[in-house]
């Protein structure tokens, strides 16, 4: 059984690209898979080591996760390497244990009507399909990490405002299902940094040492604070995406994930180091801006470069 | 005497828009006299009440503030707004008193390499300087309140980190000399939260009450996250631009100040009311639009809207 607390260490922070999977989820044009092991192979050898590498999903709809199983035998092939798949029902939780992933992530709507509209199925039923996977790898013979995030825990696009109490309320019901870590995520970027602060707060401190992912998306410009705040309420783990990939169609112009690159920025200027090298990380993006031309990259340190003089340091 | 508490109250927010100053000191085009007006009455529609309105120095070479005088009469007109012009020397500080503009700015390099490199002088002169613009003031007859900024307060493009001691050394002989509020400024945007946090607590400290006004650039995409580390910090007076509105072309692609639209979400969303309505501030943009249409504007509010649903008002 894998130990979670090798992978997500306590005492340090652990920042994961999940440009592979979120940041492709609703893309027309995507990398061939040949760029998509360049891109793990060069975040790779900046320093990045959890990768969210695709989704389960039917190929047919979802073609760029078709090689889903590739790619996450490209990250196991890496010394240290720890790959992720999202997985949204038995079936897909059959082929993710088959594919020898790490960790199989799964999600919970915050809200009912989110729950209902998106996945048509109840909260209830969602965390039985939890409890569902948490046995699936408990009889697999790898038993690989399984996370569910809450999604829509910071503000629904359907229902608005989220009781942070119903949220911890889910978040308490994936671990009792038997999980090993639970993720919040601000799906649509609703949140400011007060609200995830607290929300952060509250559900590091029922995890009993669990790790707490915390997913957030830039859409309102909030991302970096907001991942301050996190860090600030005991959060050490934090999903970004290269370039801020994974913009939303319905919201033209929003920005994806919080941007990768400035997280690393964020955390070695609070004293976390991160063993990522922003530079080589930077560089990554030419892959994006090859084989997705049309995607706008975001990023204040790729626009702007790190500081310079010994600011770059104590930065 | 104006009171500095009345135009800067301890118990609430107050953002000010500093574009038609900063947002305007490096551009080739800006908006024309009538635009600016426009401009400005948008924003105080919108709720906005402080503006940093331009800058006292040789029409020749910043032909942007030629119409200064009348750009300070503009907001002067308008109940409770309030004008801010910068002047960097006596020349200019005269002919701000005789503007009749109600607060006049001047600057303080932290550093002394900067000071030299970019005034021309010591710092020690520049303090010097701060001490006879405060003789002036009192010896006017509407006795303007007079604001020292130290630029480079969080790290300098010329020598690199900066010692917070340093800073709030210059932040006290900025108050000894006489003036009514002191700004610490991230001119080049170097800093992260934890910085600015640090800094911001520091200079409150020792304000005795009198405000501290934190100026950030975005330039690294860490403005509104160190907004919010001054914010906890006890600042209650941030400068921001619309649209980022200041980008440095010296760094391409950086953006410039803190976005003033994301700054009253991040504002509401802790709990400050900041009295302005982003959707009427949003659409002033088409103004900046119109009349510096090579001028890239920034912001996740104007790009993704507010949020739907209840968590409009909750956010």
């Amino acid at each position: 059984m894998t130990d979670v607390r090798k992978i997500y260490p306590r005492d340090r922070v652990v920042l994961r690209e999940v440009g592979l999977r979120d940041g492709l989820q609703l893309v027309k044009t995507f990398p061939p898979t040949d760029a998509k092991r360049r891109w793990i192979r060069d975040e790779y050898a900046a320093g990045v080591r959890h990768f969210e590498v695709g989704s389960f999903l039917p190929a047919k709809t979802f073609p760029q996760f078709v090689d889903v199983r590739e790619i996450v035998a490209t990250v196991g092939s890496l010394p240290g390497g720890h790959g992720i798949a999202l997985v949204l029902n038995e079936r897909g939780a059959n082929e993710a244990l088959a594919s020898g992933v790490a960790e199989i992530a799964t999600v919970v709507s915050a809200t009912e009507e989110h729950s209902r509209a998106n996945a048509n199925r109840s909260r209830e039923s969602a965390i039985a399909n939890v409890k569902r996977l948490c046995e699936l790898r408990d009889a697999s013979a790898h038993k690989p990490i399984v996370n569910a995030a809450i999604s829509m825990a910071l503000g629904c696009s359907i229902a608005g405002a989220v009781d942070p109490k119903e949220v911890i309320r889910l978040v308490e019901k994936c671990f009792e299902a038997g999980v090993d870590a639970v993720g919040i995520a601000d799906t649509v970027g609703y949140a400011g940094p007060k609200a995830v602060g607290a929300l952060t707060g509250a559900a590091v401190k029922i995890a009993s040492g669990k790790p707490i992912i915390v997913h957030l998306h830039d859409t309102r410009g909030m991302g970096i604070a907001n991942a301050s705040a996190a860090l600030d309420e005991g959060a050490r783990v934090l999903d970004g995406s290269l370039g801020g990939l994974g913009g939303c169609p319905f919201a033209p112009g929003a920005t994806g994930n919080v941007v990768v690159e400035d997280l690393v920025f964020l955390c070695e200027s609070k004293g976390f180091a991160t063993g990522i090298d922003i530079d080589r990380l930077i560089a990554v993006r030419s892959i994006l801006r090859e084989t997705m031309p049309n995607e706008p990259l975001y990023g204040g340190l790729a626009r702007a470069g790190l500081p310079c003089g010994t600011a770059a340091k104590a930065a």
